[in-house]
């Protein structure tokens, strides 16, 4: 143990045919040190020592990030395309759940959490109105997992009643409909446990007229329970808390920029976003190409999504966070940085 | 006591002119366990033992369940019609307000429900936009009880400021305005009390040009604080927790269906809607014959309610629930089975 | 000590360059009275008596309230106006922020409030849209204070970056836009308690067609944290818990009332709005002329705003008030008398 840090690792090994879960947690002097036990998800007791929040630290050395927010931001997977004898467009994804890595969710502070295709939140699906989306899915974890889809889909796609063993296969196909911001994410039970650890992602899905140029890019609102009391320590855009305070995002004055927003959130109610020094155009849902509001917040509760469009007349450095100060203050704060 | 069942009575006679209030606990072997005094809503100690989650069992075998949800999913009511000389339709309603009874809200578990005409919730009344709407209210109960209606109506007809005493009687008239989705409960102090007992239910005034045919029906949000810990123990739609996960909404493929669903569901800040592999026309308060958004979730807070359109094109089973997690593994959790 | 009063001052210096945080608790005989130590906001540990709700109390006899809600109501200050040389309406405030002060949020009920303009909420702004406002701005308090407004303006008027220290000085200035129902609070860290305290206040930006005539009014939906464990203790609207209670306010019978609503409320995740006996038209933000419902409630999370249009064609006294009931019988809850 070096300098000011204190390691605290703390591990169980659940009694009742579980998962390993595992949380390790380096901790500032002076920061909040108040031990406390409590009862984890899969039913061991473990120690820790309650919220690190250390905003000063350089999210981009972590080594084993859950996800670089950089890459994330911007990244649609718009999957291995061919096309059917009818014409039709056909998207193949291959999605491999897992649940037993640990990584780190903020400077010095890991978790495990679990995943598709090794980050949190797993990637952005995106096609267009019309095509057939087909997803490869395996899972490589020990727990069952599946994914669902927010979305039209027949009943036997739609990943709730019909479990994926571990280490078993199966294949999601649909046509990609409505037009608008879904989500997917894991539904076995207990749901809790699936969505806070860390199984979802964003799904688009684009009109077949496209809408018009934009900077585009999604923002996936979390948080993480790193201490199993059923409370969120770190709550963050895009999964690593205060990210985009330290890195802002850089855009364009007079450009017009689109935020595909998801709430998938677990354990509070509600979550939100306000935009600091504009309003945006705001479409519930994305599932009209007509606004609902123009506002500079928005509010949702989990699995709730909307496409927020703007456009920054003044250069600088604007804020956008949760207007839930507790959820601002754990990590759910970031910036734009509007370049001449 | 026999077999794996153990059974808690608790009691408690209140100490300050309130009401008594009851509550009987049959618990699984193996559930939660974990004992704790609380204090009651009418100031007694009680002693309980958590929450008892069972949604193996056959809800369709209580002997004396707060509601027949089957019957109450499609059953409105529209009240003695006649007409007035003026030829308006006058659709008359006698409701009984009682806070006696202790009745099953779960397998295992009696509570001391309050109720209009012997359910939880009480009777859907409907009515078209400019009939006159007269309720004979009496009150059967023990406490005083009014009848407050989210309308349009006169100010001696609100049911908040005029108190029916135990035994007296009452008449609400108003025209039924404006068309939409609107609830009533009782609306006597403390109010929490008042409601979370289970005095409640769904009012429809349907708009002069009637909306286009549809397979309807009522989805009432609540929940039950069966420990009196101002937290629920249970969350349900249509008074049984899981009620219809075990006994799924049979609906027809292509056919349009409408649910009126209401929040009164009390202690929680919202509650939600969530509905699988399709997505449901929204009308806010059911005041506009156009659509608000086109979704799959809704949230909204006590008192809030929205009318829901949707058609499924492919036939199986889907859940229905709210992605507030815990509401949904702690009952509010239901399926329609789309026939073809 | 006199009568059936009970009187409990705490006081606590923090011990970390924090300020000094007041609290004096009058309690009437039989209310609540469950002794608890709390940690205070700036680290201090106080001893408290839990809430006091006195509803039976005439707030028109506090001699040192924290605003006369009765002025709040209907005063929208404008500014002092000139002419820029092209024309440009130039309104001119002068804003100063404070944080000494010991004021009274109910009766028997003291609290260190921080104040804009020495009331909580502060003074509502008011301009049209395309006028220039300009702010000036002092910090006559103890420690760094600014002005965050929500509405478009250049990033060096955002008030979130750039503390203006105590005995500092700024000016914002900022083109009124875009016409809407917007808010204005302190932007320092911790966000929350700069916000709980008090420094707020409501911003009304006119179309330049002005809105239909009516009866205009602010209402504010705030609490206190009289005890300092992240909970509200009281609730308001307009800044003293039950007061448009005991002094309803005067509308009159068919005219036009508009209202301006903001929720600043901290600590909890949304706040809600109920009309009795009537609905209004909803203008999300206020940045639509048409409404985007037709309602008798509205829920909106911490920084929403909305304007609700409604006529009252029955005479009489109708209660509004949050429906999340807890807060209704905590003190947000007002009447309307509607006069022939």
């Amino acid at each position: 143990m070096s300098g000011n840090m204190l390691l605290v690792a703390v591990m169980a090994v659940a009694v009742a045919g579980s998962v390993m879960a595992f949380s390790s947690v380096k901790m500032q002097a002076g920061a909040q040190n108040e031990d406390k036990m409590v009862a984890g998800h899969s039913t061991g007791i473990y120690r820790t020592t309650g919220d690190v929040l250390d905003p000063e630290h350089d999210s981009r050395q972590l080594s084993n990030a859950v996800v670089d927010p950089d890459k994330y931001l911007r990244e649609f997977n718009y999957g291995h395309v061919s096309k059917l004898p009818d014409g039709t467009t056909l998207r193949e994804f291959t999605i491999v759940a897992d649940d037993k890595r640990v990584m780190e969710v903020s400077p010095g502070v890991s978790y495990n959490v679990w995943t598709f295709n090794g980050t949190v939140p797993g990637p952005t699906i995106r096609a267009t109105e019309g095509d057939l989306v087909r997803i490869h899915f395996v899972n490589n974890g020990t727990l069952p997992h599946t994914m669902h889809f927010h979305s039209i889909h027949a009943a036997e796609m739609d990943g709730a009643f019909d479990q994926v063993a571990p280490g078993g296969r199966f294949i999601y196909e649909f046509t990609a409909e409505p037009f608008g911001l879904h989500l997917y994410h894991c539904h076995v039970q207990p749901l809790e446990e699936h969505i806070a650890h860390g199984l979802y992602g964003a799904y688009i899905v684009d009109p077949k007229g496209p809408r018009p140029p934009a900077d585009e890019m999604v923002m996936m609102m979390n948080g993480y329970d790193t201490d199993f009391d059923t409370e969120n320590n770190f709550y963050t855009v895009n999964g690593i808390p205060f990210y985009y305070m330290h890195h802002p995002i850089q855009i364009e004055k007079n450009q017009s920029v689109r935020v595909y927003l998801v709430n998938i959130l677990e354990f509070d109610q509600i979550n939100n976003f306000h935009l600091h020094g504009n309003l945006f155009h705001l479409y519930r849902t994305g599932t009209s190409l007509t606004p609902d509001e123009y506002a500079d917040m928005v509010t949702m509760s989990q699995g709730e999504r909307a496409i927020l469009e703007f456009t920054y007349k003044y250069p600088g450095q604007y804020m956008f966070h949760a207007h839930k100060t507790e959820f601002a203050e754990k990590g759910w704060t970031g910036a734009f940085l509007v370049r001449e």
